[in-house]
């Protein structure tokens, strides 16, 4: 018998959940509305998608979602789904039409949310994954323990080619090592693309001659195709060491053809992701979600941060840092760096490493660097002392007694 | 004064209307969660989002999506914002991060939904749009009048080429116009792409030079790049007329590069539509999405239909319809074909046609043409005759009068 797909949802019905779980593997495989002779057992046997599993867990009164079938109770579950690879073979685009197509729209379906995916290693080996990963990471950026200590400029767009130098300057000689384009920042007629790649590299490349160390510079690509691989050759050709890239805003044939041509790590950037996920009963949970990306290339992967100024609870923050961190299948682990941001400074160092258990990520903080009353090269040296202070266990109260940096940081940390 | 990209939001927020609209207008440009120095009015008026309208429809007790701020009551409201052309040029990726980026996380943002978008001219100059549209359509189908009647190759996925190859071969004899593969039907192990279509075409294109008429076949070609741009090849060197792809799954990338390279029409499917829509509280309405699509070069674009057994109401269908036949622009209105799917039969017909005011559709039907008592050919002349008196006004019991095929399937259509 051959290798099958798995995925996983959380599933809301006005149906028996019986029949609703077969109208829906049903509908993303050989069956339809209506039965058709030619869907013979046989057939139904080689290509049908099969009930794994369905756990009701609650029944509610009323529908989360309107639209679909009318009833007195609505049944919540836990329903897994599997396919024959021989449906569709390895094929990361036919996979999110099996496991992500119409199925959200059924009548039967007042509630449908994809909270897991396990895939054959016919997968781990059609797809590259990413390329640096952490240890290319830490390689180019040598930096080998610890976080990445980063940062995003500001204001996301309007600065000028010059202004964004200048911020640079400022970080790079602060100490900093990792710096990203805000996703908003892209071929704007008052920040074009290639010249602020060659301000920020000539700032970038003179520093590293100078000090040592190269800060890594993610410069958002996002584009058409040809753009970005126009623009990937120039961050290279000017000693570059990362390019960015909005996941949702190009596509997965993007992100699989950026890989194929991309000599540099990958930083994705979810941008669109609340769409995709800030109604708990319909769409994606991150894990299955980052495991497609990942599959196709994706180096570093945002995923919000600690007491972010966003919606997302700390929890959802902490599940989506360890999927990027969990191998995607034994035979091709493909782990990628978790980026944390929003709305950080080293307070959330310590929980950040407790509930991660390692230090593999990149922690991006704006405010919580340039708001540093000695200057960015106190903010960035904060936020090191405190992630030391979270490696070693040791209260920031107490580390600061050592690290004037620190001490007036947490003055203004809040 | 430079030209501006507008964007209309249903907005949810516990915040002030007004200082929320602000928020999400600094988010997707200058703005960030602190106030910086470096954001000086001379920037923000250079590149910062307008909020251009703001009305409050409702005010509710409770809000639609969790995890926002917490408040007493929650405003409902009409919102348009506008960007400078020059923060990204016409670049439709980065048009996405810009107008549905990390707005919908918000903790300001109780629910939002895009619900239309505006573009200036030099994104109809930028970008091809469909090559071949309704005119390109009718010419290769040779349809001059009325809607491409069509149906869909079922079982979805697990039939043998040569069972695929048979129903082709009956829908074709039987004077179809249109026929599709399933989304879920791609180079599976049973039903391999090269072989799908070699055996189809041959069946296809016997049938055209025996009675002068080519059935199009919309093969779905969905894959990574290189895939997508090997089976189309293949399809036209077999003498196929149409390809298909699933937009959600190769993105707008995967699109733009596929119009880049097809010298056939793009049948555009919008598997996964669902997880971007069904909540009415988030995400996107089809106007402004199939927009960006249109842009990037989908020929055909679904819609649903009407009575259909999924859970959107007709009114969304129609109001989706009317939008693909609506100019992007005047200066480049890049009509687009709706699909018109989804539990149809000639029952449909009249009101379809009196909803939209045309029949420039593809109007495709399962069991509605396979149900048949006298076989496929009654089937297909049934549905052309609906369409006949829909167009003619005149009510299908008296067309039926002269149509034996019609009057039998008014006995089985529901």
């Amino acid at each position: 018998m051959g290798e099958r797909i798995y995925a996983s949802y959380w599933l809301e019905t006005g149906d028996d959940p019986a029949r609703a779980a077969e109208v829906i593997a049903g509908e993303q495989s050989s069956g339809t509305f209506i039965a058709l002779p030619s869907e013979t057992p046989a057939l139904k046997a080689r290509s049908g998608a099969r009930v794994e599993k369905l756990e009701v867990l609650d029944v509610v009164a009323a529908p989360s979602l309107a639209g679909g079938m009318t009833s007195n109770t609505y049944s919540r579950c836990k329903l897994e789904l599997s396919w024959p690879l021989e449906n569709i073979g390895p094929s990361l685009p036919n996979l999110m039409s099996t496991i992500a197509g119409n199925l959200f729209e059924l009548r039967q379906v007042s509630g449908l949310r994809l909270t897991d995916l396990e895939l054959p290693s016919a997968f781990g080996t059609a797809y590259p994954g990413p390329a640096f990963g952490i240890e290319g990471t830490r390689k180019l950026t040598n930096v080998q323990n610890g976080p990445l200590i980063g940062t995003i400029i500001k204001p996301s767009v309007g600065l000028s080619v010059a202004e964004t130098a200048h911020h640079v300057h400022e970080l790079v000689t602060g100490g900093i090592d990792f710096i990203k384009d805000d996703e908003l920042q892209a071929d704007g007629t008052y920040c074009p693309f290639d010249e602020r790649v060659r301000a920020v590299m000539r700032v970038v490349n003179d520093n590293a001659e100078r000090t040592g160390k190269k800060a890594m510079v993610a410069f958002n690509l996002t584009g058409d195709l040809d753009e970005m691989r126009r623009r990937h050759d120039l961050v290279l050709a000017e000693g570059g060491t990362c390019v960015m890239v909005c996941l949702n805003s190009v596509g997965l044939v993007g992100l699989r053809e950026l890989r194929r041509h991309s000599q540099l790590p990958i930083h994705a950037h979810r941008a669109g992701w609340g769409y995709l996920s800030r109604s708990p009963q319909l769409g994606w949970d991150f894990a299955p979600w980052q495991k497609i990306w990942r599959l196709a290339g994706a180096d570093h992967l945002h995923v919000n941060g600690l007491r972010n100024k966003f919606s997302e609870s700390d929890e959802s923050v902490i599940a989506a840092a360890r999927s990027v961190l969990t191998p995607v299948m034994a035979s091709a682990p493909m782990i990628a760096m978790p980026v944390f941001s929003s709305g950080q400074t080293g307070l959330q160092a310590a929980d950040t490493y407790a509930a991660l258990g390692c230090a593999d990520l990149i922690h991006t903080a704006g405010g919580g660097i340039f708001g540093h009353p000695s200057g960015v090269a106190a903010g960035v040296a904060a936020l090191r002392e405190a992630w030391v202070a979270a490696i070693a266990g040791v209260p920031l109260t107490q580390q600061a007694e050592r690290s004037p940096a620190l001490r007036e940081a947490l003055g203004f940390w809040q």
